[in-house]
């Protein structure tokens, strides 16, 4: 599986995704998911994907196949940006779409396509396997792929429009750190750029392995405020609540058979 | 959907469950997922369930009929109780499995039952929709079922079989926050139960509703000192990262089109 995250804020926009691909357990690797389309001063584009890998492998090369009229080297707005990601999804789909099915596998995939062309503001698009896409805006500023579900609480209660580029770039290493934590199938290194608004070039990229100092101490500290505020809370204040006596139904079930 | 976590540790065992219940946005309820089998002195089972409302009130019905030769209030073993719910099931698959497949519907439901009976230590169980099940170990001492992946990693983070029954009560309240506060298909009130080992009778239980002042007093300072951690970790230390630079693949695609 996967995690990545794409957030887009007032200041600009966050990337950060993971590494890890698998094909059962017997069969990990690593592969990045994220591909940055830059040419400065005029487009900065970042596409991360997640998915069954032949597949999102496959939209990449028709993405970035200069040959072909149009592809997002040359497309003027994000959204043909967005469409032209889901038109490749859907021409692998009638590629390879009935021989997948043939070996009872989903066709499955999506992306996070984000980034800014001159001309534009900046934008985020959350592309699905059926080539149809949707975009961020400021009341759900974010989209995640992949292995979301773990790393979500954390965005929900930080991320929002006003949130420093920096700051958004710590939630999202924070949200991939209870990722990681949970669900083996996600994993280092990771890609994580930043790009600020208008600059019409990466702002700031790295790449971090399992020894980088930063995200290490993050983890750490993390974890271990989490388990001292955890400590913090009294426990169950059980003579403050109702029992079962408030719930005449079940009440019944809970007693029913009690001496 | 429904969240449900269960933690089989040292000293006892504790349940949480939510009560919400959809089929579709627009068809929302509410439903306890929690069910208790309790003669003092002689038994405690605590039954949880997620999936198809249809279905795993079916199964409850099926075991909690006292005219049948063998039920919940009978069984001399929790496996044995474990195989009897996996037994319902399977008779509800039987029954309605064709007609649900008719219609396109999965037949889907899981279940975790713990507790104890009289001559046995406590045990708990996960049992799925096959009718299959396994045993919480001291390795992974805690089941989880429904929409369980928001929730995760602070139970990973706090909870050993060491853990003491209130605190892992207070883990599993918060474990439940991230989730309402994520998925709007988790909802309250919240059932909470207590079982203290071999006291053969129901320890302590509440029904958490919205205006319950320790739960909403733990979700406001979890809230609060979790930003305020996070306030606490420093900014990215980008200085301190290496860059693309190192992955030549990706150097390549990320300058390529550069100018």
């Amino acid at each position: 599986m996967t995690y990545c995250v794409g957030m887009r804020l007032n200041s600009g926009l966050v990337f950060l995704s993971d590494s890890r691909s698998n094909a059962g357990v017997d069969h990990v690797s690593t592969v990045r998911k994220m591909t940055v389309f830059e040419r400065r001063g005029d487009r900065v584009l970042v596409l991360m994907c997640s998915g069954n890998l032949a597949i999102t492998q496959a939209v990449g090369h028709l993405l970035s196949e200069v040959s072909r009229p149009e592809n997002l080297w040359t497309v003027n707005s994000m959204a043909k940006g967005a469409e032209l990601v889901g038109e490749a999804v859907r021409e692998v789909y009638r590629r390879d779409g009935p021989s997948l099915q043939q070996f009872g596998l989903e066709f499955n995939c999506s992306f996070i396509l984000g980034g800014q062309i001159r001309g534009e503001d900046c934008r985020l698009f959350n592309i699905y396997s059926a080539g149809n896409f949707i975009e961020a805006y400021a009341e759900n500023p974010y989209f995640q792929i992949g292995e979301f579900k773990y790393g979500k609480p954390i965005v929900d209660r930080v991320v929002s429009p006003e949130t420093p580029l920096d700051v958004a770039a710590k939630c999202a290493l924070i949200s991939m750190d209870s990722t990681l934590k949970s669900n083996i199938s996600v994993g280092m290194p990771l890609d994580l750029l930043v790009y600020e608004r208008d600059s019409l070039m990466v702002s700031k990229y790295a790449t971090i392995t399992a020894d980088n100092a930063y995200f290490n101490a993050i983890r750490a500290f993390w974890g271990q405020e989490l388990r001292k505020t955890f400590n913090q809370i009294p426990n169950p204040d059980w003579e403050s609540m109702p029992t079962a006596e408030s719930w005449p139904v079940f009440e019944q079930q809970i007693r029913s058979q009690d001496q």
